[in-house]
């Protein structure tokens, strides 16, 4: 989507470490009009498809599932990262790895809010090495329902994951793909 | 805000030690209508106040808060709650006790995100001793931006957070005011 990489042009941060930080309009302060054209885009992207449900994990997907959720007209719901091991039986979780902080947790969704017989969109601001996204599939999996497709902001292509999952059939539309952020500028994947 | 109202008595579910659980429709699973009506009263309550910039806190005030930034067209900012009391110096932070986990956190800002000159509008889910709302109050103080004032989803009147703060001047607007829920029965504050 053009938007969105015009504004990772004008706005991401490259930072030591392959971070992109894109905190002043899309993960901790957020362009509104940015995000409505996003929710409409995924919409576009996914219409004709059945989505009953969009799934995301707290905190910085929370927005973008909820344009999503608004525009499609359909109910969105957020997995909470738990530290603790202890979930009670009412909950459906799976262990998450993070790289950006070199810990694991769980991601833990109630089983009152995903179903089998659910068309589940996982949607995500980021997808990098695919850990988060992986523990989403997993969530809707144990529940019983179906995984559509995944929509993501601003994946780093660099690093592999969306297309070692695309290459196991997963649909996954990302808004913007980077292939390359290591020089003086960021190239994007070209997309139809 | 009735539909708001009716959505409580429809699906909330008191539980002991003052809790109301309404995860299937506000705060974990989100009604997507529920959640466009929301920011749309909330756009009507705020129209003419010249707000800039909507403020919440993770995680479950962020899909609030977004819907009310995309109803009004102005950008939305979260602050992070960090359990490390190490805050770097291009941030504004805050302790903010939190009775539901008996523990402090630090709210925190980009400094970035949150500037003089900003006309904030702080919206959250749930309002009920206060301690959130006071802190994010702090956070706006800090940044030197003005507190237009408060959009809540629901408050928690019997807990007298709210009433508190209103009674120090605070403009606070909330879509659903239990004044009672210690029997079997709901009891709404009325509003005009």
């Amino acid at each position: 989507m053009r938007l969105m990489e015009e504004k990772i042009l004008a706005e991401g941060k490259v930072l030591p470490g392959d971070i992109l930080k894109v905190g002043s309009f899309f993960n901790q302060q957020i362009d509104v009009e940015l995000l409505r054209a996003v929710g409409e885009e995924i919409t576009r992207l996914y219409r004709d498809c059945g989505v009953s449900k969009i799934l995301t994990i707290e905190a910085s997907g929370i927005a973008m599932a909820a344009a999503v959720g608004l525009s499609m007209g359909v109910p969105m719901v957020f997995a909470k990262k738990q530290r603790t091991s202890n979930v009670d039986g009412d909950v459906i979780s799976t262990v998450v790895h993070s790289y950006t902080h070199d810990t694991d947790y769980n991601a833990v969704v109630s089983r009152d809010y995903l179903k089998k017989g659910d068309r589940v969109l996982i949607v995500d601001d980021f997808l990098a090495r695919g850990c988060a996204l992986r523990g989403l599939m997993e969530l809707v999996k144990k529940a019983g329902a179906e995984i559509v497709g995944a929509a993501i902001g601003i994946e780093k292509g660099f690093q592999g994951g969306g297309d070692e999952l695309r290459a196991k059939g997963i649909r996954i539309e990302a808004l913007a793909i980077i292939d390359d952020m290591s020089g003086d500028r960021i190239t994007f994947r070209r997309q139809n």
